[in-house]
């Protein structure tokens, strides 16, 4: 396929650059062309309010805009090598059918704020749906804590038996770690509620573009004012998504590991329903709850997605750099690994039966020694020798 | 010296594992002393409201707690080996000289609460100065801007020459990338913004402590209400702090990245103030700008940090674990190595003088070719048949 | 699809669940099927050679294993959510079409054993084809410096010009670099070449294996002798392998970042054939050797993977962890993009041809200031003094 | 301090900028001063060798380095602000002690070869230490299952009871593990035990230095060849090294997070001596095995120092980058880490009573499972079959 930036359609760059520089990134735009379309009718509605379309080239690029939209979502309107990225294939569709109007489409605009744009608008939706999907999760964590929440247990430190708690505690400490998550999630979403479009390649144009109206009509908070900073900004916004995100799966990854300590044979604080758990393929006797073990693991590949989202960020000069383009795939893989880990937590949580019983008489003597000590502090010895005292 | 654990101060740790317990932890509670004394004194304060501590062993405990500050601040209060933690040489060090008042200071409180409040003390603390010093760069970076804005400039995308920029929409960037930072490192500090105090190991105690006023004497904004997510929030948080100063130190990345590359001689648009270059050890002539080498060295380390602190608290059940311990260094070194590269950003950038004439004469023919093609949009022409044009 | 630890084939497992367990992880066993198909027919000879298989039994079973092979070629043998994983479909397979014999293929192994197996072949073989790139690569380096060795360049620290250097010293510090990232990749490659088969769930069998044989089958160079070792070893083999991949991409970004610095319009010392350069979608005059910001992209990617299996494999105890079902996309992804770098860096450097007028012409005087200090050193005036002299 | 770079003595740098450039580096600098006057000694006694020093000269630095390594020794040779680097403090004290030699010890050198030769001098040290303390840690760990081998205990996978182990088993996966950390440690020995002395500033000098004579005189095993790429290796050899250690840490991880849940008092599995637990602060019952938590949290700590150094040398450009200068402190600060824990592992080694009865009465029935499957294999029963019948 011609290239934007060709005179001809005689591809001249090196098949294995092309697939090179393109192969796993067509994977991402295919996940992204949704968005770039929202942008692109945004952007075409903008062109027609400012003059530069006229109302009946609006109305053929919005068709063309709803036809792409209606291939994609049939698996129609496949990305493959020799497309370049997904903008060059939609004004190329454009162009072929709507001719005229489809080589304005790009008109006060360049692919780098165009896909950035998309990026944004993904991210946007996908924190949205993390946001319900935590809120979800925390009212059931509320519900496990009314409905088991009395329920005594020993207290840890150091993987010791240290002080009696309960099962409201312990849920309890999801809640809070949860809503401090929620808090800051809210505060990335914030940032990357701003709008690049119009920013072209990161020094505007020189025409009057309407940024207020594409804002709108995109529904950002705002746009992002200097034009420099839109491409600056690209990845280390994202990695600052990531950041939140990986204090989600911070939560997640804490409660898994308690469920795989507190379900060994050895603890045996909770039943997990036989819906979730998997057998093995040499021990016939296995039931292992390795979901928790999978929750578990998702903080790590957040992690190693951020540190290269930084790293790729660093020590390059300002304006766009192609660099970036492989923070597409860290970034759109962070925030489905979060929504589905979150999902499953609730799942998980729903399906967990305390064993009251074992629970309770886990709560040995040694576990209220410190107990024991405040009731000389109330007799009025000082603390550190009623200590002594119970040693 | 005893352990507060001890029955008797015949230490029978191992000395070895003593060291490796305690060396480089005693460094890192030096510079936490003065927050873990005003810990002491609010705990104290609130220990008295409650009816634990009588007036007059209040005023010991304060007594001493300020001749504790007073000999730091001297650098006479120095913890070693032996000594275990601040927490220990504090508390021997009342008891010693003030008897059963010093006996009844731990009342109600655990090290684990005790340590973890002097960190969310020294982290705000460095947070606010850091505040201010952003707040002082990007008044530096509009004075900058004001001063020479209107010089045009290259824009680069792909390092190459793309299009005209001036310095203004330069300087912008930075404005606006640290306007981001700042509003992003507000959340990290409302998160921070909570007190652990009280919550002992992480299961609370029998004692009717008031919270609240310890939370008002110390500044905080409020409490962390449950006792066992105290714990668990510690290096998480602290992961999040990091993550701002992230942010913060890419955008620091951003600007020394620009500076190296615009100070090449082949680049050739900025003077450095020969009070911020070095020379060689070997080569007469060379004058490098090499502050900004360091500059953009800092991002590395701290995201070294945050790796370190969300890898440390992952995979660990709920309460306190001592690998904890282990995030102080991290953390207390990010934070200063931030707050130093602002202060030293902004003694850069007005060490920087641009070379007005070499900058635009850097403004070649080529640079132009976008604005030729919107030269023949305004006159009708559809942008990608300009663009073809203009080719 | 039954699974291998169900008595029928009604799947109890909550469909959220599996999706989140095996979505993601199908599409790796899909690319490991052929080496985990070599690992069952170097497993079914020797349950034969031990006396479990009968020749006949052995036939079936070699049969439909190359069966498997064919049909996966052809695109045909898909695996999909419900069939677990590669080795439930396997050997489902193996039993539906013959029998007796299929469910014999699992004696004395465990899916634990036989997916180690599949990745330490898969790695082995990539680490091969990346082993010969490399040594391409170094040729081609040679080709360069034989053709171009003689041209002068300016020698640059601190991004400053220092002193005259020659695109012979240029490529030469490559292919000493790649000489080096050789001589780990070998390194890990020895570490990898090891065969976990027989170890089965981590505590081996009560049956004699002949693990000696399977080696031999298998072309290892030795067997992992510790059963327990075999899964501790999971993640943390990978992980080295990803450090080596991490050299050799940091040889490649640092040619990369050259790359991208000497071809701006400012420095112009190399041309970039116009099969590897692309074009601007706005801005008619681009021609932007963006291949060499992909490069540079990459070394950050595997980075991100090498810190995800290592946080991923930390703070579990021994034995068999589910987590590190997490680790085979980043090792897959790590191996892929190395091997297509080495081979787009080679492709990068024949089309790279230096303008020797222009570097050249780049020694200008203030490059010579150190030979002049050695020739007065020469005349036997000490160096310091020298350096003075020439200041 | 006058700087060499300097005409006079009166310094023009700006105090912060001095500060931020040198403060944490000169820290550094102490710890490596003594390597940094083996490569002076030997560079002094090849200036000499190829008649730039006269043997009298050579006697008077000799002496004058001596000097500096027994003040060094006692603490007397302190580098503070202004003193700029070792390196400097040392040409300083000599000329200014023995005058025309020490102006003459810079010849045919550059500090940036000169600090990369005692960085190598030092890490080359500090590895084979650590080559000795693995080598005896390993010694350990055969005794430890001499003694106890033949105690049986639980395998686990998915952290549930699965087949039975022994200590035996147990301690070999250790054995085996350190084996192959040993192997990776050496190969990361060799590529680091190569001198880039010689190679000055990155592009050589117009002297004939004998660099095969500084090789020998150091120890090294070889001369880098390639003058650039001994600076192009900085930063790179020494992220190798950090992830031989980390492999090394790995192990110890495994090491502690065993011990952790083998200690807790629901598995009861192990004693550890009381030299080696620590009490509570607060609850006068405990005895934590803290020091367990202290190894397990090593890994992260050297996982952020690799992060940051791989982090911190891509994306620059060939030749010096001043950058690297932070490489330092993750390096050393990793070295240290590394040869105290495996010191420390050994010790809690030693200091471990297996509980026999404990382990053995946690062999339940459920763990015999597949050795019945097995059973009925060897009365010729295929595996799957004999699977279902025991579930």
């Amino acid at each position: 396929m011609k290239k934007l930036w060709q005179k001809d359609n005689k591809s001249t760059l090196d098949p294995v650059i092309e697939a090179f520089e393109t192969k796993g990134d067509l994977l991402m735009d295919q996940k992204l062309i949704k968005y770039d379309v929202q942008g692109s009718l945004a952007h075409a509605k903008m062109l027609c309010k400012i003059g530069i379309l006229s109302k009946s080239e609006l109305a053929k690029l919005e068709k063309g805009l709803l036809e792409i939209l209606s291939l994609n979502s049939q698996g129609k309107f496949l990305l493959k090598i020799g497309d370049e990225d997904m903008h060059t294939k939609i004004e190329n569709f454009l162009t072929e059918k709507y001719g005229k109007a489809g080589q304005k489409i790009h008109t006060g605009r360049s692919r780098n704020d165009q896909v950035l744009t998309a990026i944004r608008l993904y991210s946007k939706e996908m924190m949205e749906k993390i946001k319900q999907e935590l809120t979800g999760l925390i009212k059931s964590f509320e519900n496990f804590s009314q409905k088991f929440g009395s329920v005594k247990m020993p207290g840890y430190t150091h993987m010791q038996k240290a002080m009696p708690s309960s099962i409201g505690l312990w849920a309890g400490s999801f809640i809070e770690s949860l809503q401090d998550d929620l808090s800051l999630l809210e505060a990335a979403a914030n940032l990357n509620d701003q709008s690049p479009l119009g920013s072209a390649a990161g020094y505007g144009t020189p025409l009057k573009l309407d940024r207020e109206y594409t804002v709108k009509l995109l529904g950002f908070a705002k746009a992002q004012n200097n034009f420099l900073y839109c491409q600056n900004s690209k990845g280390k916004i994202e990695a600052l998504i990531l950041a939140a995100l990986t204090q989600i799966l911070l939560t997640v990854n804490k409660f898994g590991s308690d469920i795989m300590l507190f379900t060994t044979s050895e603890f045996n604080f909770f039943q997990v329903s036989d819906a979730l758990t998997t057998g093995s393929s040499i021990m016939p006797q296995k039931k292992n709850p390795d979901v928790a073990e999978l929750l578990r693991a998702k903080v790590h590949l957040v992690l190693g997605n951020y540190t290269a989202l930084v790293s790729l960020s660093s020590n390059l000069p300002s304006g766009y750099n192609r660099d970036l383009q492989d923070m597409k795939k860290p970034l759109l893989e962070s925030l489905e690994i979060t929504l589905d880990s979150i999902k499953v937590t609730g799942i998980l949580l729903n399906n967990l039966t305390p064993k009251r019983e074992v629970m309770e008489s886990a709560l040995t003597e040694e576990i209220f020694a410190a107990q024991k000590a405040y009731k000389l502090v109330q007799k009025n010895m000082p603390f550190r020798k009623a200590y002594g005292e119970v040693k």
